[in-house]
């Protein structure tokens, strides 16, 4: 941590701030520049308390030198990281397809849908039995009917299961049912989800907030790592902007930005980060060609009659075409020039 | 609900959307313009699929007529709602002053700050027991011992405490302690949790999203009106933008139209909204002038030794003077002044 | 437009909007909901006023329903333009690069630049003689001088030039000099600017504005396809957001997004919308998944030392290495398909 | 400057930035931390480049120490500016209101106006001649014709005038006519014209871009003062973020941020800033109150037929109830209590 201090501080308030840096047990540096001071303070930096300073007279401003993370990041940990789900691998040489409806709706449906994903290439099933709707009037999924149904899919296809689990006692009826627990972008900083997520050693796939930035999704993953589980995957899922001509803005920055900074595998979410059909097959293709991990994709048979976003799903033969394109790309340049994103930007 | 054709959407396309409107029980209602058609969704339209109709071929898009929310709209409940902490009315012709330390810390420092708030005018006191920290490392409050000192802070001054809740099993545990529970900006759409504490029957003060619309904040009430809980005060606290410059942009337009939307009352939190002690005050002031029915302030007698939010947090002394000052401005122009805002922009 | 009436709104106040519609001399068509009214105006309705209707009493809110673009507008141009520069075509069957220097800073560094880009397969240089920069103390650019050594760049390699024009008194200058007019993202709303651009018949390079929307862009084009000029090429390159992990946030969505609205060429420009060289590869490969119909790439022979722009150029090699992917993944997935966006969302 | 070091950079790494910075001219000054090292760059920091230092290897990142901006800046002008504008101060102890309407549509209209403002309290006029227009299907404003029309209601009423002038050789001729220039958002980064507005050496009224940071819009008003010319007014009107419910979002927090980092006048536009007329006495409250110099408001006799901003301009007589309740929170709390804001966010 650098402490700025003002261009007119005194040489009392200089001697202050060293004061509290000293009374904290850290170790102070101070630069005499031509217009100000600056002191580094030395010692375990992510414990000092940057407020503390900032309240001191003559202090301008604070500015921390590392990562308020460390087991989510590429410096601590500098190899890939590949999770496993179900036995598919998420992060290795290979683009991983997770696919199926948004919500599970009835056992035709849920069996239909997984049936035609695995067709037409996906690896690992998706679906939500619990819901998270912004209005409350809205279909809140089957629950554990939905769970079962999903485990019945599983059973028919050998496509591992991904779902959503949206709160803390939740956690063990789900990871009964599922291969992988998702964190929504909603929940991603329910840091009592995030614990008990953590605590069931089963895999989780962390969907980015909609307002979060990266180092507050590479602090909610380190909510997770820190419970000693490493099976974490990150996923952009678009965030909010003024634009409104899509219902999000994908980030697409993020997924080479996130790779320099974590070693943690990286999926893109084309469907909730667009909000409309005709932009994910588009949008897919770009998630891979800037290095992502894999995708998933909502996936109906007949969207027009899904009870949730029916706007941005796909139907079965588009999703055909989505795995093939996604995979003409990721062949036409290499998995491995996808994985290589020089570590210059985790400052 | 409106569905707006394309230009050249064929006869057919639109008879198959009025075929579809009519087997979900609604009635179609036509209009031909000079360049396209429309067709109107006649019935209660809050429980028709607008993703059905966006998937129909020939279709632009579909424009929502009425608010998603009703248990919550001015419209439906044009009389001011006054919600009563502890005595204390929020909404009434007095404009309210929460105060208290970010997190309770010890006994001392959460007893001195009571009764320094209290002093200076205050008539509820806050204070974080269960703190949702960005970082695993940060100070995560004190539990339940923090709630136990709550309590003991009420008793020695006779103010109603309000504090934050974090998980729906944490529910019956705060409300044991504390007069009214908080859901943090975090937690916004956080849906168990709030069914939870809608349930407790508690008054709940419900922070915005950091990213969330107003409607999303009004559909997030909706859903603890909807337990049958009628004790919602609505917080504005800051929203997420590009400028960095302060912690967080406060939308003070919010308070007005939250006020044209809703008869529920709302308050400003400057401490959050701007991050910085040194413009609470004036971001204070602003609030009231806007109209806001009370502040809730984060005060510590000594913010360079807060475990949290020190920057922003006022020494009892300058607290003292914003709440001189807001009452000044409540004076000067008049509360019922204040109150009154016209009921034409809830569209 | 449509006219959306209060649930409550009086018989009286819906007389009173029809009277103005018609006075209007437009055509209104009344539809009873179960709710409320909403009254569509037929005619011309680019024409209305919406804020005439919006401060009559009674009235929710108007709704558009048409672009308020026609010209650039696909609905009414169904079929696609391509701008021809210099020789080369933009937006048609071949991705096209343009590549150079932030700003041309001496002879030797532009030409080695332009001789650099061509040899890695660039089709058009780019280089800056008049710079917008933020702070009036930056380096602002060589002026004529730096068209000139522009024009001797082309004359070297045959690679025609774009550069920016800054003010309306500027285009005759740059005119002079250069093959394509760019109008920079801070000059996208600047309308003298726009139609003296328009006016000298040139082909133009409009980039989005950091917080246009969408519609606003094209509204940007309107103004200068009014001239009667057709030839304009449309530019993303990133837009403001609350993320401060890059620059900008590359809108990848934009790219499939304006062609389901517009028939004009897209390209994307991963310099600025990243503004980090280590996540332009990766980028860009993404804008041409997405369907871009070319690249706008800085290159510089040594960043450090450029006089701007230094942290986001490539050096030759890496430009040559981003060529090749580009077209890797073109030629993989086939430029037809890349250029199929389903004509749906314009709305 | 700082220039942050990776964790694991070499030491030949650290050497190499060392003799870039002595290459350069200015003084190293190295401080080794317990994690990495981070070396002061000592010497005139505005000249020195921070992308030359981005792109040496084991750099992680350049953090700034001094604003970028130096005349606009409170540390070196302390002392408040107050600006005339015919006659009247701003900036000083009163609060001063321009009002009048969006466009200047006729004669009639504007000395209807101008005469209802001036007896409202109103100590300036506003009114727009060249209108910067999204679509250039709108009313563009009446050029010449309009200024003479401002210029004929200032006769009548003694008031002075402020227009907007969009293009750099319109500054002369608008200058003719108007007391105070006004620099709309759209071209706040319109450099060209900054300079020639700057030259003419009459009062500018800088209006905040919608998506441009504090610091940029200092850096703009630097554009302004370092031509000489120290006559200018900064504008908060509103920045673009994800809240659609209101036109923009006022950035209430840049009154009080914008006087801690500059000592030029700070004034409010809550027309822009709201885009409904209902929200703008509230929010125009809540400007005074946060320390606003001044306000700036459309008003229209009849805004259902104004030709631009119909729905947030106030009637005459709702701006006399604004002047009233202003200048009653401007006395309930003291100008010079509005006035004291800390000096100490100026990182």
């Amino acid at each position: 941590m650098m402490i700025v201090m003002q261009a007119n501080a005194t040489a009392e308030e200089v001697q202050q701030v060293i004061g509290v840096i000293e009374s904290q047990g850290f170790h102070p540096h101070v630069s005499r520049g031509a217009e100000r001071v600056v002191i580094g303070v030395i010692g375990e930096a992510r414990r000092a308390q940057a407020d503390t300073f900032l309240r001191l007279p003559g202090v301008a401003r604070v500015v921390p030198l590392s990562h308020p993370y460390k087991l989510a990041s590429r410096e601590f940990h500098p190899d890939r990281r590949v999770v496993t789900v179900g036995g598919v691998p998420i992060g290795g040489d290979e683009v991983v397809f997770i696919a199926g409806p948004c919500s599970v709706e009835s056992r035709s449906q849920v069996l239909e849908t997984a049936q035609a994903v695995k067709e037409a290439g996906a690896h690992v099933l998706r679906g939500g039995a619990f819901k998270p709707r912004t209005s409350p009037y809205s279909f809140q999924g089957l629950g554990e009917e939905g769970l079962v149904l999903l485990a019945e899919a599983r059973e028919a296809t050998g496509l591992p299961v991904v779902t959503e689990v949206m709160a803390p006692e939740q956690v063990p009826l789900v990871a009964r049912y599922a291969d992988m627990l998702q964190i929504g972008a909603r929940n991603m900083q329910n840091y009592a989800l995030l614990r008990a997520a953590g605590a069931s050693g089963m895999p989780v796939l962390l969907k980015r907030g909609m307002s979060a930035t990266l180092d507050e999704l590479l602090l909610a993953a380190e909510y997770l790592l820190s419970t000693g589980n490493e099976q974490v995957v990150l996923c952009e899922r678009g965030i909010r902007t003024f634009e409104t001509a899509t219902r999000n803005t994908t980030d697409i920055n993020a997924i080479p930005a996130l790779k320099a900074r974590t070693s943690l595998p990286v999926i893109l979410d084309p469907s909730h980060s667009t909000g409309h059909w005709a932009y994910v097959l588009p949008v897919a293709r770009a998630g891979i060609a800037a290095g992502a991990d894999g995708l998933i994709v909502e996936v109906h048979p007949r969207p027009e009659e899904a009870l949730s976003d029916g706007a941005q799903s796909l139907k079965p033969e588009r999703f055909a075409r989505l795995v093939r394109e996604a995979r003409a790309i990721a062949a036409a340049v290499g998995r491995s020039a996808l994985h290589e994103v020089p570590h210059v930007a985790a400052d």
